[in-house]
């Protein structure tokens, strides 16, 4: 295997944050609990376990400091929140997380419209939160949005997120995560992108966050992994989604990315089968199959 | 772009027959003309339409001669039917076909439950049919399946794929259809596959016909196309699948594969919009939706 195609991958799990907040009944504090302390068990090294933000903008995580104190932690995992300011930052402290996540945008129009501030305004604002995170010892990964195209834009420049990436990269931010927010991209787009980027953040810095709205996602996937990137965010049953793209399907399933890189030969020190009954569990609760082409297959006969 | 990765791709559209053949309601001779009608509109040029096939196995298939004395043919377009054997190819020299395909396996067991003989009885079947074929200047295409692995045998050899290819070239087959049948390869069996094959077969005559069982098959695409495969076949609606599967789903969707040329500036001559619309109009008549992400994005608003 050449030097450039990692054969060592991480999973960043997204399910208990990125995949439930969109979730319009709310999931209980327990069942949140049980996922994680799921998860825990799967293999996975890093799962983003909630947010603190206001529960006026999302309901569904308005419980983050109980999960964080209600689930059982393990030593070697990094339990990671979105934290948008200051005011998140204190309690991510006071729930003695080892990660927060910052959410910029590469699409003016998306930052305006999704957090009511310009790209520049919005890493003014994180200033302050990365700085005091650090202070504390805290990692911090930065997420960038529309990094393939933009719900209100269209297309989006691979210079713009190369721009935007390194300002989180300099800014202190240790991984960056490119979202394809709205699953528009192939394997084409996907390439040029990560190009462009890699030459201002160093690739081992890079993380692919891509949703499998048109079905693109594992190819996006492979496509970058062949390009040396060696983490990617997915979520557990395929939860969540991005609520300005039609379809419903949006995150990538873990089970299935965890299958594609098993068949690959690249180590993610996952359980499959652990992972497929976590999928079923958390489908269970939400009332509907995991949206996952391996757990559906992996499903116990009856 | 290299000169292995072709700018040019030829989709064979297998969902009026294979996928088709497994659904248990028959679907009338009607709509199967219907459905190939709309497909003669989207810009494809190769449809497989029928099989010529004993009735008692595949009642589904019984109307082969009504349908394809239905459909209104364009010149341009490549109609192509499944004939076992000689029965089979007198009906479809009567139906005036443009090409027939034969099915072999690259698994001894897999041959043997499917066709009830071995791998070298089957080729030995086939001779006779393959040089009337030629007599009638009929193109004759073959499959091989589980060509990533079998139900009933596990992991097969690229080695073995290989001389199951090349005795079918040989024979006289001028495409060779590698049919991962359940699904199981990621791009690295994909790729040590072709690899094995494209030494005894030259790699314009070969086409990838995958399975999304397990989510992989647009990743096992891109990563055929990378190696030089120019031709796909894939199935409108992702309609069929493998009934030794577990999970349904199979065949990857026609849409969700045209999406991703489209993406990656690979010409596949396929209006997407139409294409859509034949998958809702066929997933209608079963009484479903489309298996395909890209029409499920596309569904218009009611």
């Amino acid at each position: 295997m050449s030097a450039s195609k990692p054969n060592q991958v991480k999973l960043v799990e997204v399910g208990p944050r990125d995949g439930l907040q969109n979730e319009k009944e709310l999931v209980s504090t327990e069942a949140k609990i049980e996922l994680i302390n799921r998860l825990s068990e799967t293999g996975l090294t890093t799962i983003e376990a909630s947010a603190f933000v206001s529960p006026k903008w999302v309901p569904q995580m308005a419980d983050a400091s109980e999960v964080l104190a209600g689930i059982k932690r393990h030593e070697q995992i990094c339990y990671s929140v979105l934290t948008p300011n200051m005011k998140g930052l204190e309690r991510a402290i006071e729930a003695k997380v080892t990660e927060i996540a910052v959410f910029g945008a590469a699409s003016e129009s998306f930052s305006q419209k999704n957090i009511n501030c310009s790209i520049k305004e919005s890493l003014e604002r994180f200033t302050p939160v990365i700085e005091a995170a650090k202070k504390a010892e805290i990692r911090v990964r930065g997420y960038v949005s529309c990094v393939l195209g933009c719900p209100y834009e269209g297309e989006i420049s691979p210079q713009k997120v190369a721009e935007v990436s390194k300002e989180l990269f300099d800014m202190g931010c240790c991984e960056i995560s490119l979202g394809d927010t709205i699953g528009v991209g192939t394997p084409l787009s996907t390439r040029s992108m990560i190009e462009a980027v890699a030459k201002t953040v160093p690739i081992e810095h890079l993380a692919g966050h891509y949703h499998d709205t048109y079905g693109q996602a594992l190819a996006n996937i492979y496509a970058s992994w062949d390009m040396g990137i060696s983490v990617f965010d997915t979520s557990v049953a395929g939860l969540g989604g991005c609520p300005y793209a039609k379809g419903a399907s949006g995150n990538v399933a873990t089970e299935d990315v965890a299958y594609l890189f098993k068949g690959m030969q690249v180590d993610t020190g996952v359980d499959l089968d652990k992972l497929v009954d976590t999928a079923w569990f958390i489908a269970g609760i939400l009332g509907r199959k995991p949206n996952s082409k391996l757990s559906r297959v992996m499903e116990k006969a009856d």
